[in-house]
C-alpha cells in the first residue's frame, strides 16, 4: 500500500548539525539488560530497529569511566579503548540500513554504585549514593571537576572512533552528574558551580562545549534534558528549566527533552496516555531553533503528525513504542497502520534492566531474541508440513500461537471457549487503568482476520474427545488458569484453614466475572505485583471501604520493576486504601479477620464483610491431562503432537504466554537445538586470551 | 615456628570416598559474584585458598541446566560442554596446591529466575517463584523428572571433565530440588514422590545414587543436606531431618550438613557466635560411618580440635573464614596462630552476591582482587624507597595503611588524636552484637605490633604545622568522619529545619561518646543499613521507649544483602521496638515530632524526648584542607605527597575504608595503570568469535 501523504512530514528529512536524519522517527537512549555484556545480542536489536526505519538509532546510557560503575545493572560503557568494539559492531549494523547511531554518555555521580570498580562516588556536594548502596558520594574539587571532563571529552572521541553519528551529554532523569550541579538537593557548592543557576548551570555548559569541540566536526551533539522532577523546590523545576533552555538554546545541535525521574518518564499506561509529557516540554521549541525531541509513547502517526505542525516536537523520540514495534516507521511509510503492533505501556521491559536480564517485551516476543535465537520480528520461516494445528484457548498464548502459525502458513484452527477472545487479556483490560493492555488481543485479532489459513470459533468448549475427532496434525492447548481459593501462595505454603469454603473469600475471577464484594473488603496481596493494587482500586472506586494485607514488608514490591511502584502508592493513599504489611492471615472467621505480624507473631483483628484472596493460581490443565490419559488414540486420530502451554503449562504474566505461544510457533516442525536452545555470550580475559 | 601439636589432628588426611584430603580444612561451597562471568577473577580466587592450605576447595552453586537459571545472580554453570573450560581452569589452579576441588551441582528449580533463560520453572507442585518473580513454577511430571536426572548425571561428567574431585548433590538452603521434594510447603504430590517420608525422599536418594554410577569411580559424591529450616511443619525439621540421615547415611562419600535458609545458615556475628549450628548437626556424625563436614565459621584451632575429637565433624567446614583469611591452614600448620585473620561475621562477602557484584571481604580487602589487581592476601611487593609515611588517624582506614606500608618495609608512623585506637571500629564494636568487629583492629594492632619500623602514637592530634614539622615523604589523612547534625541526606535533600540547634536530636556521635538520651526516644533511620537498628536496640536496652521511623518503605533496606535483615526485625520485634516506615519527618518542636507519610502527604505526631538522627555523614578533613592550602610549604618540608583516604575522603562502611587503606599502601610510589587500574573480563560469542 502507498504511504498515506498525511503522513509525509513525518519521512522529511533533517539536519542534526553536521549529520541529517532521513525521516523524523528517532529511537531515543533506553536500556535493555544486554548492555556492554552481551555486545552481540545488543547489536543485533538495534540493528532491527534502523532495519525498521528508524531515522536514529541510540544506545542506552554509556558509562564513561569506571568511577561511574552502575553494576549491577548492565549499560553500554567506554571506559577505555577496549569498549570501542562493542559499540562499533552496532554502529556497521545501524549504519548498513541507512539509519544514524547515537551514543548517550553519562557519568552517573551519586547515582552510580561503582560496586564493581571499587572507586570512590563523585558528587557536587558529599551526600549519599542515591540507591541505598552504603556509602556516600564525596564532594568534587575543581581537579575533578577538569578530571571528569576529560573523562567525558575521551569518550566522546572513543565514541566518534565506533562510528557514532550523534553524542549525547546527558542531563536527565536524575542520573547524571551534569543534571547533579543543576539540583540543590545535590549541590550545596559555595564556588563557581554553586549557588546561582547560572553556577549551577556551568558544568553541563562546559561539557557541551567540550563536547562540540570534540567530535562536533562530524558529529551531532545532543542534549537530554528533563525540565522537571516533580520533587519541589530541591528538584529542576519547570521555570527554572525554562531558564536553562534559554541559556544553552543554540548550544546543542539536538534538544531532547523529557521529564524526571524515569518513573515519571517511562510512565506505565494504567498512569498516563500516549502525549503526556507535552505540557512539560511544549516550551523547548518556542526557546530554541534547533530541533527538538520528546517522547510520549507515541504509537498513533496521526499524534505524531500533530506534534509536529503544533510545533510541539520536530523528530518523534520513542522508547517503548520502538520495542513494541521495531517495523513501526516502515509500517506508517507503506500504509500499513493496521500492522503496527502498538505499546501496552505495561513497562515489562523495563523490568529486564531492572533485574539486570536482556529486555522482553509484552507485545514482541521477538524482543532480545534477535542474535541469540535469531527471531525477526516481522519474518518467520514458512510451515514445513501441510499439517492442521488447533489451537484451544484464545488468551494471549493462544491468540499469539495461532497468529504466528498462520503467519507460517500452517491450517489453523482455533477452538475458544467464551464468547469473546483475548482469555485473560480482555479481561484484566476491563479493570481501571489497564484498557490498553486489550492491545494485545487486538492486534493478533487484527492480523488473524487478514489470513485466509486460520479459523476462529467462539463459545466452543471443546472434550477430549472433540480434540480427538477434530484430527488436527498438532494440537495446542492455551487453557489459561483460575486464581486459588484456598490461600495456598508465597506466604502459606500448607494454605489458610477454611478459606476454600467460606463465602466471604472471594478470588480475583470471581470480581472478574462480576461477582463483586460490598461494604468492607480486605484485599490480600500474596501476589506482590499489579492485580492486587487494581482490584483495590476497582473495588474503591465501587464504594467499598478497602484495606490492603500483605505478609510482604512493602506493598506490591515486585512493580518497582516495572516504575509502577510509585504510582501505586500515590493511587492508593489518594483513594484512602490502607496498606498493612508484614501481616499474614491467620483465619478467618465471620467478620473477624486474623492477623498476625510476621515479625512479632502478635495478631490483630480486622473487621470486614470479605477478603479477595490473592495467592497464586493453578492451571486449568484438565484437556491436557485427559488427552495425556488418552495418548494411544492419537494416532489413529492423526495427532502428531499435544502441547500445553502459556497460564495452562505454568501461570505467568501475559509476557509469558505471549512468548509460550510464539515459541510454539516458531519450533513447531523445525530443528530446535537439544541442550541450550539459544547462543551465548562467553567472557574472556583479555590479558589472558580466551579460555579455550 | 612449629605446629603446636595439639593442633596435629586437623593436619590428618582423610578418606573421601575415592579420593583422600590432605588434612580437615574444608572450604565448602559459596558464592562469590564472580562466578561463570568472570572465570579468571574466579579461579585466581580459589587458587589462593588451595595455597593456603585448604584440603578441598569448592565452587559455588552450580547451574546444570538452563531451566535453573538464577540470573541475575552470577554462579557457577554447566548447561553443556562449553562451560567445561571455566571450570577445569579452577581446577587446574587448585590442583596445583595438592587440593581437592569440589563442585556443587544445583537445579533450584522454584528459587531459579529464569530471567535470562526464559524457560519455565520446574517445582514438585505447582508455586509461586521464591523471589517474588511473577511467574509460577509448574509441578513436574515423570517425564520431567527423569529429564532433570538425565541433566544432573550429564552435569556431573562434566564436572569431573573439568577436573572435579568432588561432586556435591545439594538439598541445602531451601535452593535445590533434591530438597524441595523434602518440603510439605513445597511438595503436595499425590505419587511416588509426596507424601510419605520415603516418597520425599526419593528423589535425593536416585540422584544421588546417579551421581555415583555416573562419575563414583573416580569423584567422592558429596552430599550437602540443611537439618533445619526453623520454618515449621512446612519445612524440613530436624526429627525428619533425623530419618533422612539415617535413610541415606552410607549412600554419600561425604556429608555437608547445616541449616537452611541461607541466612540462618550464614548468620551476622551480631545474631550468633562461633559454632552455633551443633545443636543442629551434632547427630548426623552418630548416623553414619562417613566422613561429616559442618560450619561454623570458625577461626580458632582449639575450637577446631574440640569439634573433631568431641565427634561433631570431621573435617573443619568454613566459607567465610576462609574469605577474611585464606591462609588460616597454613597459619595454625606453621605455629601463626596471632597472625589468623579472622572473619568478623559483617557478612559484606555475602553482600557481593546478592549485589551481583565481584566478594570483597572487611578483613581481607585481597578477596575478589587477586586476578584484576595482582593482590595477594599474604605478599606486597617491597618499598620503593627509603621514603617516611606518617599516618594520621588510626581508623581502619589508617591501621590498614600503617599495617600494609610497614609490611611493604616502609618507615611508618602512626599519630592517632584519641587514646585509643580503632576509630570507628573501636567505638562501633561497643555497640550491642558488634564486639567481634574489634577483629578488624584487633589483627592489625597485633602485626603492626611484630613490626620494627613502625611507631605508633597514641593521644597525638596533629595540626598542619605539625605536620609540615614532621618531615614525612608522604602523608596519608585517615581522620574519619562525623554524623550529621541537620538531618540532611537521603529523604532530606535540604535537610531538617532547626534540627541542627536542637538541643533534642542526637546522632550517633553523641551516643558514642556517651552521651545518650533518655525516656521516649525516635530514632530516625536514614541510612538504611545496620546502624539504626543497633543503636535502637542498645537505646532499648538501657529502657528508653523506642520507636524507629523511616521514610524508606522498609526496615534498614539494605541489610538484606548482608543476611541481616530478618534478624533485625525478629529483635526488634522481641525488644518491642516499634517500626514505622514511609514517614519521614516534618519538624520536631519541644517533644511533639510531626511525622509526614511520603505517600499521602498526611501528617502525624509522635510525643518524644528526643530524635536519634541517622542520616548522613561528613569527613573530618580539615587537616587535608588545611595542607592544600599550604601546598607550596610541602616541598621545604620534604612532603612529596599528601593523600586523604577512607571516610575522611568518603564515609563508607568498615569495608571501604580498609580497602582504601590497603590500596594506598599498594599503590605507593608504584606505577599504577593510567585509566581502568584493574584487568578486565570481555564477552564475547561463541559462535561470533571475539569481536575484535
Amino acid at each position: 500500500m502507498p504511504r498515506d501523504p498525511r503522513y509525509d512530514l513525518l519521512f522529511t528529512p533533517i539536519k542534526l548539525g553536521p549529520v541529517t536524519a532521513k525521516n523524523r522517527f528517532f529511537q531515543v537512549p533506553h536500556c535493555n539488560g544486554m548492555g556492554h555484556a552481551m555486545p552481540l545480542a545488543h547489536a543485533a536489536m538495534r540493528e532491527v530497529k534502523a532495519e525498521g526505519g528508524w531515522a536514529v538509532v541510540s544506545t542506552e546510557e554509556c558509562e564513561i569511566h569506571p568511577s561511574s560503575d552502575l553494576t549491577p545493572y548492565v549499560e553500554a560503557r567506554l571506559w577505555d579503548d577496549r569498549d570501542i568494539p562493542a559499540l562499533a559492531l552496532m554502529c556497521d549494523k545501524v549504519h548498513a540500513h541507512g539509519a544514524l547511531a547515537a551514543l548517550e554518555l553519562s557519568h552517573n555521580g551519586p547515582t552510580a554504585s561503582n560496586l564493581y570498580s571499587r572507586e570512590v562516588l563523585l558528587a557536587p556536594s558529599h551526600q549519599p549514593s542515591k540507591y541505598g548502596y552504603p556509602s556516600q558520594a564525596r564532594a568534587m574539587n575543581l581537579h575533578d571537576i577538569r578530571q571528569y571532563r576529560r573523562w567525558h571529552r575521551e569518550a566522546a572521541i572513543r565514541g566518534k572512533r565506533a562510528g557514532m553519528d550523534i553524542i549525547y551529554v546527558y542531563a536527565g532523569h536524575d542520573l547524571s552528574l551534569a543534571m547533579h550541579f543543576l539540583q540543590r538537593r545535590r549541590n550545596q557548592r559555595t564556588d563557581e558551580y554553586g549557588g546561582s543557576l547560572e553556577n549551577r548551570v556551568r558544568l553541563l555548559r562546559e561539557v557541551l562545549e567540550d563536547t562540540r569541540d570534540a567530535i562536533g566536526d562530524t558529529c551531532a551533539v545532543a542534549l537530554r534534558f528533563a525540565t522537571e522532577e516533580l520533587l519541589g523546590p530541591g528538584g529542576v523545576e519547570l521555570n527554572e528549566a525554562r531558564d536553562i533552555v534559554a541559556m544553552l538554546a543554540e548550544l546543542p545541535d539536538l534538544w531532547d527533552v523529557n521529564v524526571a525521574a524515569w518513573y515519571n518518564d517511562s510512565m506505565p499506561s494504567r498512569f498516563a496516555s500516549e502525549g503526556a509529557q507535552e505540557p512539560f516540554i511544549d516550551f523547548v521549541k518556542k526557546t530554541t531553533t534547533r530541533p527538538v525531541v520528546g517522547v510520549g509513547r507515541f504509537t498513533s502517526p496521526d499524534t505524531m503528525v500533530s506534534q509536529l505542525r503544533r510545533g510541539v516536537l520536530d523528530m518523534i523520540g520513542a522508547a517503548r513504542p520502538s520495542i513494541a514495534d521495531p517495523f513501526l516507521p516502515r509500517k506508517i511509510e507503506e500504509g500499513r497502520i493496521d500492522d503496527i503492533r502498538e505499546c501496552i505501556g505495561c513497562n515489562i521491559c523495563v523490568s529486564g534492566d531492572m533485574t539486570i536480564s536482556p529486555i522482553r517485551c509484552t507485545q514482541n516476543p521477538t524482543m532480545g531474541e534477535e542474535w541469540r535465537k535469531d527471531w525477526h520480528p516481522e519474518t518467520i520461516a514458512p510451515r514445513s508440513s501441510a499439517s492442521r494445528v488447533l489451537v484451544v484457548g484464545a488468551g494471549p498464548a493462544g491468540l499469539e500461537a495461532t497468529r504466528a502459525l498462520g503467519q507460517r502458513g500452517y491450517d489453523v484452527s482455533l477452538a475458544e471457549a467464551r464468547r469473546e477472545l483475548g482469555g485473560r487479556v480482555t479481561r484484566e483490560s476491563r479493570l481501571p487503568g489497564l484498557s490498553e493492555w486489550a492491545r494485545v488481543r487486538d492486534w493478533r485479532v487484527g492480523q488473524i482476520g487478514k489470513m485466509d489459513n486460520v479459523g476462529v470459533y467462539l463459545d466452543s468448549p471443546l472434550t477430549v474427545q472433540d480434540v480427538l475427532d477434530f484430527g488436527a496434525g498438532h494440537v495446542v492447548l492455551s487453557t489459561g488458569c483460575h486464581w486459588r481459593r484456598d490461600g495456598f501462595g508465597r506466604s502459606n505454603g500448607l494454605g489458610i484453614a477454611d478459606f476454600e469454603s467460606n463465602q466471604r473469600v472471594f478470588t480475583p475471577d470471581d470480581l472478574m466475572d462480576g461477582r463483586w464484594p460490598q461494604g468492607r473488603v480486605v484485599v490480600f496481596d500474596d501476589d506482590n505485583f499489579y492485580l492486587a493494587s487494581v482490584l483495590a482500586e476497582a473495588l474503591r472506586r465501587q464504594g467499598c471501604d478497602v484495606t490492603y494485607v500483605t505478609a510482604d514488608d512493602t506493598v506490591a514490591s515486585w512493580s518497582v520493576h516495572t516504575l509502577d511502584y510509585r504510582h501505586i502508592r500515590v493511587r492508593m493513599a489518594e483513594l484512602g486504601i490502607e496498606p498493612i504489611v508484614s501481616h499474614n492471615i491467620e483465619r478467618f472467621q465471620g467478620t473477624t479477620l486474623v492477623l498476625e505480624n510476621v515479625w512479632s507473631g502478635k495478631q490483630s483483628d480486622v473487621q470486614c464483610d470479605a477478603v479477595v484472596s490473592i495467592t497464586s493460581r493453578l492451571p486449568d490443565d484438565q484437556l491436557h491431562a485427559g488427552l495425556l490419559l488418552r495418548e494411544p488414540e492419537w494416532n489413529g486420530a492423526g495427532i502428531r503432537s499435544v502441547r500445553c502451554i502459556g497460564d495452562a503449562l505454568a501461570p505467568g504474566l501475559i509476557v509469558h504466554a505471549v512468548y509460550e505461544g510464539h515459541r510454539y510457533a516458531r519450533e513447531l516442525e523445525q530443528d530446535v537445538p537439544s541442550g541450550v536452545p539459544f547462543k551465548r555470550h562467553f567472557h574472556v580475559g583479555n590479558e589472558d586470551g580466551p579460555l579455550r
